[in-house]
C-alpha cells in the first residue's frame, strides 16, 4: 500500500480481481493527476487514465506528459510498461456508429492495457441492417463481444437474437432530445427483448472491457484447471 | 352544434378534418358517459369511445350499453353504424409482441370505424429477426404502415431503414423497469437512427390511425385530382 | 458498399427508401468529417450534413470546406449537387416564432437536397391567433404540412382542428425553465387534444422533412400508378 | 385557537387572508376527520374539505356525515353554513374537456363556500377552435378568468392572448402517456407564450378560486376606499 | 400588421390584452435582433428585449445599441420612450435573497416599460425570519406582492399565510444539487401549504409582472367604472 | 448469529451501532414475516417491524399476531419487551399537519423501542405562522428536533433559523401533483437556505429517530466519561 | 415455426443463442396465456412463463393450470420436462436482503429450467459487513455470480472489489421514497466504483440468468474444443 | 442590522444558532460580492464565502482580494479572523475518493472559520475495502463523523454498520452518466440499508460541517449544564 496526498493505490488488485489499476481523471485537480503519475512511474506496473481532458493533459508539466502514452480520441493515457498483447481475436467491439468511436477507442485501450487485442466492428447500425449481417459470422469468431451504441440502441436488440456469445452493452451519449444524454440507449438496452444482455453505464467503455476480462479470466482459469 | 350537460360535440369534423368524433372515455363519470352516447345514438353519425374501462361499461344501464358495439382487449366502443369497410389492403399495423395486441386493436377500431381494414401482422419483433425478415414482402404491399413497439422498440428502426413507406410509430407501455411505462419505447422512436419515423404518444393506436388516416384522405384527393 | 477508416457509407438509400444519405456531424471528430466529404465528393451523389456546428466547420482545412455548401442558421453542409427543385409548392413549415428559425431552415435544407421546395410561414403562433388565422388558407394550399413550435407547443393542437393535412409536428428547445429544454413541446404534441398528429424529435428539422418526404414519394408513386 | 387530538385550527384566517379554513382530506385518517367535523360543527363558522374520497365519506358515521354537504364528482364537503351567494357574475370557469369537470366542481364550490357564483364554461378546448370564440364574449364580461385544460394545455395560451383579464390556469391529470399525469399541461401553462398567465398545481381547482378570492378582495376594497 | 425577414409583430397587443409587445431574445439571431429593433425604433411604440446576453448585445452594431436602453444584470433592453411612471406605490417585489436580484429587477423593468414603479424588498429570506417581519407592514401597503424566491422557495408560503393580497411567486434558478435549476423552488410554490398562490415559470420575472398588470389594469377599469 | 429460511438476523447490533434490529416488512411474504416473529419471540431481545401493512398483518396467524404489539396508523409492530421509558424530554417530533401524523408515530415509536419518550408537536406549519411562534419555547427545552413535513416543506427552514439544536428534517408524501410525492419536500428540505440541517428519506420517520438516537448515545457517552 | 392467433414461437433458440423460449406474461390477455400452453404442451420443448400474475394463473382453466409447474414467490410457471440439473455448483445468487428473495427465485427458476442449480446466499447486505465476510469462500467457489440488491445496492460493489469472477448485478425494486422503486440501485450499480460489474434491468432475475447461461455456454463450448 | 445595496446581514447568527453568517456566491454579481467584503471587513466577525468562482474571484479588485482568505480547491474565501483552532479530535471527514477532495475542503474550511479542526481520511472507497478497514479504529476516535462520496456511494452504507457515532453523509457530483451529477449517490445515501445516516445536498460540504456543528454545540452545553 502506497500513500501520498491523500491517494491510496491498490496495485495488488491485478492478483485480486484480475485487471490493474485504473483512475478516473474528471474531478481531479492537476495537482492529484501529478501525483499518480509521479507514483505509478516509479514502480513497474502499469495504469490506465480515463476521461483524462485533452486540454488538462495538455497543461500538464512536459516531464510528467513524458510518462503518459496519451490518446486524444479516447481521452485515455496509460502510464507505464503495456504486457505484450495477445494475438488471438477473442473479444470483437461492435458499434453502431462512427460517433461512437471515442467509446470504442476506450474499450480497446482498457483491453491492451491488460493485453488483450481487439477486433473493431464499426458503423454496423441496424437502420441500414446489411452493414451488420454481411460482417456477423466475422463477430461470431469472437468469444465475447462488446456492442456500442447511441440513440435507440437497437443494435444489440438485433445481435443478442443472432449470436449466443456474452454480449456486453454500452449505450453511448450520441444524439438529442430525447436521446436524453445516453439515458435512452441505456434504459432501451436494459429492457431489451433479447435475453441475456448485460449493460455497463453511459459511455463507460472502461468498465465494458473490465466486464470482459472478468470473463477471459474464467475462461482461462478453467481451461488451466480442465488440463 | 349540440350542447347537453356542458358536452359539446364536434359533429362536423368528418368533413373538416377527415374522420368522425371520438370521446376520449377515461376520466369521464358514468353520468357523462350515459350522455355521450343519448346524444349520439339519436342521430345518424357515427363515434368511437377510447379507454372505456371494462369495469365502467360493466356498470352503465343495459339500454345504454346496447347502443354500444364494444370491445374488452382494446377498451374501445363504437355508438352508430359503422361504414361499409373498404377491401383495399392499405394499411399494416405490425407489432413486435402479443403484449402489444391491445394497442393494434385500437388501432384497428379506430381504422374500422372510419371506413378501413387493416392488415395485422403481431409478434414479429427484431429478437427473433427471422420473424419479420418472412413478412416484409408482404408490408411492402401497403401503402401506410403503423409499427407498434414497447421496451426497447427496436422494430421501427430495422423496418424504417428497409421499407419506404410512411411509417407511423406507436411506443406501447410493455415491460417494466427501465421500460418506464413506454417513455424508453417512445424515447427511442424519437432518437431512432432511422430517419423520417413519425411518432404518436404512448399506447395510442387511435392517434396512429388519424395519422394514417390523414394520408389516406390525401391521396385519395391526389388521385380524385389526378384524373 | 465503401468504407474507409470505420465509415460505411449507404449510398442505395435514396432507392431503398426514399431519400439521400445524411450525416449527424454532432460527436464526430474532425478526421471523421474529412473522412466524410473526401468520400463523398469524390461520387456524384450528394450528402446532408447536419448538426454541424459552425465552429468545427470553421476549422476544417480550406479545400475539405470548398467542397460544403454551408449555412450557418441551420447548422447543416450540402455535399455534391442538389437535384434541381420542383416548383409546386407541396409542403408548408409553419413556425410559432422566429425562435424556432434554425430548424426551419434544417427542414427545408434537407426538402431542397432531395429536391423539394417548401413555403416558410413563420411567426404564427397562436398567442396571437390572427397571425394563424390570417395564413390558414395559404396553409390549406399543399399538400403536407410541418409544424415547428416550442414552449407550449400549441400551434399543431390548433392548427390540427382547422385542416385535414398530414401534421409532422416538430417541438423545438426554444424556451427556458419548465420548457424542459423543449420536452415540455415535445410531450404536448404527444398528448394533443387534435387527433393524427405525428411528431418526431425535438429540433429535428431533419426528421420532419423526412417523413414529409416518405409521404411525397408514396405520392408520387400512387399517381403514377394509378395513371 | 382550539386544538384538539394534536388539530390546530385557524378560524381567524378570513380574516387575515381572506377566505375560511379549509382541510386537505387526502392523507389524514377516519379518526382525524371526525375530529374535524365535531369541532367545526360546534362553532358557526364554515370550512370546506378537499379531496376527500367517496368511499372514506361513505364510511363516516352517520351523524359526522349528516353535518357535511358532500358532492362527490369534486370530491369536497362542506360543514357549516354557505353564506348567500353574491349574483354578480364576477369569476368564468372555462375548461377545455368534460373530463376536467371534477376539478371545474372543486373551483366552484370553493368559491361558493365564499359567498361566490361562478360562470361554467365547459368543453370549449382549443382543438376546436370555434367552440371556444362563440362564447368569448361572455367570458369576456367576467372580471377574474379560471382556466382548467389537461393534456396539451393550449386553451390559456390562445385564451390569453384574446382577453385582458387576470387568468389563473389550472392544469389537470386527464390524459396519459405523455400527459405525465398533468405535468405537461402545468409546464405548458408555465412556458407558454403568453404574457401574464399564472398557474396553480396540478388539478388544484380549490387553490386557483383562492388565488381568484384574493383578487376581488383586493377590487372590493380598492372601491371601497375609492369611495 | 409588420411583417420583416419572418418577423410578424404584435403592435396592438397593448390595447388588446393590456401590455406592450416583448421579445424573447434567447435563441435568435443577431441578424433577427436587428431586424426587430430597425422596425420598432422606426414606430413611436416601446418594447422590451427579454434575455438578452450581454455578450451578443455587446455584439451588435453600435448604430443599433445606440436604440437599446440596455440594463446587464436583468439581461434586458428597452427600445423606445417608456411612458412616465406613476408615483403610486402598488406593487412591491420581495425577495429571498440577493442571488435572485437579476430576475427582481427584470420585473421590476417590465413594470417600468408599463408605466409603473415597484418597490423593491430584497434579502428577506426566511430562515432568518427577522428580516421579514420588521418590514411586513411596508409590503402590506401594496396592492400586489410579486414573491421572488430560490432553493426552498419558503418565502411565499410564509408570506402568503400573513397578507391577503394576490400574490404571484416566481421561482429562480438559484442554487445548486437538489434545488434542480429552480424546479424545487417551482414545485415548493405549487404545492404551498398556503391557499392561493400563483406562480410562473422559473426565472420568469417578466411573466410576473404582466400577471401583475392585468390585476392592476383590471382594478383601474373597475375603479373607472364604479365611478 | 441465527439462519432460519435465508433470515439472518443481527442481535449483535444494539452493542454496535446504538440501536436494535428493525425489519422493513413491505416486499416481504407472510411466510418471511411468520419466521421473523418465531425467531424474535424465542429470544430476549426486542424488535420493530416498519412499513407493516394493516392488511398483511390482519392475515397473520392469531398465534402469530399475539405476540406482535401492532400500531395501525404508523404501520409498526414491536415484538418482545420494550425497554422502560426515560421520563426526561430530550426528543421533540415537530410537524407541519396533521396530514404527517403517520410519520409522526413511526418516530415515536421507534424511539419507543429504543427507551426513549418523544414530545409530538404537531399542526404547526409554517402558513399559520403563529402556530409554530407558541410553541418555539417548548421546541427549544429537547436536545435534538425532528421536524416533519410535505408539500412545501418550509417548516425546517424557518424553524432552523429560530432553533441551534441538531435538526433531522424528514420529507413526507403528502400532498399531488408538483408534491411529486414527497420529492418536492425533500428537495427543499436538502436545498434549504437555513445551515446545517440533515434530511432522511421520504416518509422515513425509522431512520430519523435513529440518526436522533446516534446523536442521544453520542451525548451520554460524552458525558459519562467526562464525569 | 409454428403460428397460432398472432403468436410466432420461437422454438430454435436454444440453438441458435443457448436457452429456450420464455414468455413475459404481464400485459397478455388469458386468452392469450391459453394459446401459449396449449401451443408448448403440444411439443417436447419446455419454456419458462414470467411475470405471471398468481390472480391471473389462479383464474386459468384447470386442465390449462395442469400444464404448469406454477411458482408463486417468483410468479413463474414452467410448461413441459424440465432437464435434469447439473450438479456442479456454478453459479451462485448473493442476495442483499429477504425482501429481494422473490427476484432470487426468479433467477434459480430461469437457471433449472435450462438445465443449472443455482447457490442461494440470501441476507447478506453489507449494512452488517461480516454477514457477507462469512461466506466470501463460499462464493469465490462459484463460476459466476448474481449478485441482486435494492434500495443503495451497495452489496456488488463491495463484492466486486473482492473476487475476480464474472458478477452480474439485478437491481431490484425494494425500498420506497428516494429507492425511486429500484431506479437508485440500478443507478448505483452502473455507477459504481467497482470496475467490470454487468448490469441487468429492475427485478430482472430471468435476464441476469441469461447473461449468465451465456457465460456457461461460452465455457462449456471452449473446454470441449480445448480436448 | 446592517443593509447596503439590498443586502441583509444576520450578524447575531452565531449567538442565536450556533455558527457564522456565510455567502453563497454563487449567481451574485461583482458589485454584490464586493459590498459583502466591504461591509463584513468593517467589522470585527468573520464569515465565509462558498462557491466562489475562482476566475470570479481573480477579476475582483485587488484591495478587495487583499481582505479574503482564498483557497481555489475548496473555492472558498474567508473575511476576517478565524478562531484559534481547538486541538481536539471531535470531526472525521472520511472520503470515498481523491475526486471528492473539493467538497472535503469545503467541509474543513467550514469547520475553520468556527473553530474547528477535523481529520481528514481520504481514498478509502469500498471498492477495496481493505483501504477502509485499516483506517476504522482512527474514524471511531471522533465524536462526529462527515462521510463524502460521489457515484454508487457505498461508503456511508458500510460505515454506518460498523461505527455507533452521528454520521451526516455528503453526496457529491463525482461520475457520469447514471451517476447524475450526484442524485444517485443523493438517493442511494437516502435509501441506504443502514439505519440512521443523515443526508446533506449535492457537494454540500458546507452544510454538513453546519450539521455537525450543531451537535458539537449541544454537546458542549449539555457537559457544561452537567459540571
Amino acid at each position: 500500500v502506497s500513500r501520498s496526498s491523500d491517494l491510496v493505490f491498490d496495485f495488488s488488485r491485478a492478483e485480486r480481481i484480475g485487471f490493474a489499476e485504473a483512475v478516473l481523471c474528471e474531478g481531479k485537480s492537476p495537482r492529484q493527476l501529478i501525483d499518480v503519475v509521479n507514483l505509478v512511474s516509479a514502480r513497474s506496473s502499469c495504469i490506465l487514465m480515463t476521461r483524462l481532458d485533452p486540454t488538462i493533459y495538455g497543461a500538464l508539466p512536459d516531464n510528467v506528459k513524458s510518462f503518459i502514452d496519451f490518446d486524444a480520441e479516447s481521452r485515455t493515457g496509460i502510464v507505464g510498461t503495456v504486457p505484450s498483447l495477445s494475438t488471438a481475436r477473442r473479444i470483437a467491439i461492435v458499434a453502431a456508429g462512427t460517433s461512437d468511436f471515442s467509446v470504442v477507442r476506450e474499450t480497446e485501450r482498457t483491453l491492451n492495457v491488460n493485453g488483450h487485442e481487439a477486433t473493431r466492428i464499426v458503423d454496423v447500425g441496424v437502420a441500414g441492417l446489411w452493414r451488420l449481417m454481411q460482417r456477423l459470422d466475422e463477430i461470431r469468431d469472437h468469444q465475447v463481444v462488446i456492442a456500442v451504441a447511441g440513440m435507440d440502441a437497437a443494435l444489440p436488440t438485433v445481435l443478442g437474437g443472432l449470436i449466443a456469445s456474452p454480449i456486453i452493452s454500452v449505450p453511448t451519449s450520441t444524439g438529442y432530445g430525447a436521446a436524453e444524454a445516453g439515458r435512452t440507449a441505456l434504459n432501451a438496452m436494459l429492457a431489451s427483448c433479447t435475453s441475456g444482455l448485460s449493460v455497463v453505464n453511459i459511455d463507460n467503455g472502461f468498465g465494458a472491457a473490465c466486464a470482459a476480462l472478468r470473463i477471459l479470466r474464467l475462461l482461462d482459469n478453467v481451461i488451466a484447471s480442465s488440463r
